[in-house]
């Protein structure tokens, strides 16, 4: 028989195992962190009816969708009715209006999965990903607070995660679209037109971005850049700084208004909850999420990896699922690319191999006794360690050798000698030293083993 | 804007909160269980390359695959060069034979994913739905000692599910093969034939079976179908009973000679892992994997409910990855349909709404005291209490309602009398108690009540 040849499609991250367990490690911290902050899990299907999934005329997004037939319908043919999701959302959008009746409001919902995007194969983009999304959706209203709870959220989230100092940088569309009006830039488009130069700052530096907002197609006077980039090179350094920087806006309109009062609210809040100062600011530059975001947006850097770019972002929108209901469900959320986040901060050496969720291997230093070793493996077993038993009989020194590979950090070990005695051995296979414990003492002493173990491999972490 | 109605496809299980909790809760104590036996995570794409997924000629299998196309790919037609993976085994054995050289053997790995299946909608039948599955997976040869192995693994799950008493049988497809050419049923065609038969006994009755084997197709004599009934109709009570009937069985061949050789280690050895007697049996009706086992097989019925059918099947396999790889890759494995079996275990009454993972909701009694109930909520984040922090003030018996409704246990409740004297409120919200605590002592208070409610908790569960 021919084989074939065995491969994943491009643009997907398979990990082995050691590495496998490392990125489940930065899940269950990220899950840890949205359940500290009270909100609740959901999942839903990655396959939607297509009609349902793509009910806005979706342009980029669109053209980016994986289609789904079953062989059945590919033979009928016509246009597919499911679809993989392309981020969560949308189906949350969904979810919120069908369950609409059966949920607490605001409703506070996290959901880690994966999701589906047919993007053209390259370096670290990826087509199938997870996603770590936390969402507060209002009925009829939702408190600005809520937008100053993400922020200590994915603070949380961010110590935990231990990949060194990082900075969640705030800003307000309300604001910035009040300010464009101030400046005489009307109408959304011209307005985005700005926001979109105004995103380059960072790329192509203030000349440049000086340059295209005085230039055709845009044709700011220079007294209103001066007075634009005034605000977009402002980052605060701390709380009350942002305060007295928001006192320098103008109030000529309402969206100004609203803004400066909301993004005051937030910031203050944002201290108020105790995250440190240093952990957020006021980033004027921050203009993400054209058309979608309404009020507050979100992004999160790694203050000493800016060529990551932002790692955590949202923002505030003002209906959730008008496609679905007739119900206005404010919303605010944030979401983690947790696939892009493991292999960038793999790529940045930020992140190790992680250890094995085995704790010990219980060798067969004599197949003879092999019903022994059956036991101290049930033994330790119930006494809640992970453990591994040699089933098939080999030299010792390969079983260790296996053990050390598989990064197992102990083995245990007794011959005829041990077994005579009540005695085993404990090998710490990371320090190479080996110690005999009675045999009713095994479980008490490996437990303060593992322990220390850990402990030592939590202090070794490269950013901790 | 006209709305779009907000529906999944037939054939998925989406959840509320505290149910999505409920299964998040089994899902984690799977994983417990399979971790405890020295298993290691890994991860598939859910999207495979058509042709690399679908190398061998699936009948059935195939029919049921649902293909994913992009955009671009459905424009420029053709056969969909991608498809989803309709089980974790085929992902493993392409896994394996893509790492063979990164991976050690004997290869231990778990595996809880989604599977896709264009299955026709009806109740009960998921078309999206998880599998766990743990396999082990040898180079060249694979003792038997790790069929033993996953039973001791099903038996912890289990034990750890609390879904009351649980079987797991065992039967040996060699023993199986042997048998049936003892008593002259020749050729695999035929003893598949045969086989099918006998997986009728549960449900048509041994005096249907008896025709069937008798009449035109198979035509055996009545001594023949007196011996295969005898043995089929044999369910051990305890491992000594399974041994002696072992030594019962004709050795007129090589397959019987290896079948009962087997099983009689299996068996044994099970015992020896400590595995109750109760917990597992030697059934000779368990005949499933009419091609695919080539040893051990495995069912495993909740003994209380037949109804439910196996809830945890699998088998041993000859080779895994013989379209990949020119490597033997004998393994054997068991896999969980977990979406199927908390849907069962619902149904039938066995689990229960899941217990909300929110423990403490600090109230707003004042608003004017909102940075202080901010400061709590910090606070019992920070000692690791999942907390949350009503944001929007309302009255206070509408917070507590909503507390009550979404499943927290407990509130925390601090007005102006309170915030003078330096205490806090602690409302049993499951007992209706309330009683006041000094405001440093409000952390290790929580951590006693938050203890008993869950004791309690468990205690109540249906079948523990």
């Amino acid at each position: 028989m021919s084989l074939t040849k065995p491969r994943t499609m491009p643009g997907v991250l398979e990990l082995l195992p050691l590495d496998q367990i490392a990125f489940q490690e930065m899940l269950d911290n990220i899950r840890a962190g949205f359940e500290r902050y009270g909100f609740l899990p959901i999942e839903t299907p990655a396959i939607e009816l297509s009609n349902v999934l793509l009910t806005k005329s979706g342009g980029e997004t669109e053209r980016q969708v994986y289609f789904v037939q079953s062989t059945g319908s590919l033979i009928k043919g016509g246009d597919p009715e499911l679809a993989l999701r392309f981020d969560l959302t949308v189906p949350l959008a969904r979810y919120v209006a069908e369950h609409e009746h059966k949920l607490n409001f605001p409703f506070r919902r996290y959901q880690m999965q994966r999701v589906y995007r047919g993007e053209s194969a390259q370096r670290g983009r990826f087509r199938e990903f997870y996603q770590c999304d936390v969402d507060v959706i209002g009925k009829d209203s939702l408190s600005p607070r809520f937008d100053a709870e993400l922020v200590a959220v994915i603070d949380q989230v961010f110590q935990a995660l231990k990949v060194g100092p990082f900075q969640v940088r705030v800003n307000h569309r309300m604001l910035m679209r009040g300010l464009l009006e101030h400046l005489g830039v009307d109408g959304s488009e011209q307005q985005t037109l700005v926001l979109r130069e105004v995103d380059k700052l960072d790329k192509r530096g203030a000349d440049h971005v000086r340059g295209s907002l005085a230039g055709e197609g845009i044709g700011l006077s220079s007294d209103a850049i001066g007075q634009l980039l005034d605000f977009v090179g402002f980052r605060s350094s701390g709380v009350d700084e942002a305060l007295a920087k928001l006192e320098t806006m103008p109030t000529s309109n309402e969206a100004l208004q609203q803004g400066v009062s909301e993004l005051r609210e937030v910031l203050t809040l944002v201290r108020a909850f105790g995250v440190p100062e240093s952990n957020f600011a006021w980033d004027c530059a921050i203009a993400r999420g054209l058309d979608y975001y309404t009020g507050t947006v979100y992004e999160t850097v790694l203050t000493e990896h800016p060529e990551i770019g932002s790692v955590c972002s949202g923002g505030r929108y003002e209906s959730l699922a008008s496609n679905y209901t007739k119900s206005k469900l404010p919303g605010v959320g944030i979401s983690i690319g947790a696939t892009r986040l493991y292999w960038q901060l793999r790529e940045a050496g930020l992140i190790d191999t992680g250890r094995s969720s085995v704790a010990v291997l219980v060798t067969q230093f004599d197949p003879e006794l092999f019903d022994e070793y059956a036991h101290l493996a049930s033994m330790l077993r119930a006494a809640g360690i992970n453990t591994e038993l040699q089933l098939e009989p080999g030299k010792l020194g390969k079983q260790i050798k296996y053990a050390v590979k598989a990064g197992i950090p102990f083995a245990v070990i007794a011959g005829p000698d041990e077994h005579a005695k009540g005695v085993v051995q404990i090998k710490d296979l990371s320090r190479q030293e080996q110690f005999e414990v009675p045999k009713d003492e095994l479980i008490a002493s490996l437990r303060v083993e593992i322990e220390q173990y850990r402990a030592m491999a939590l202090a070794k972490e490269p950013t901790s």
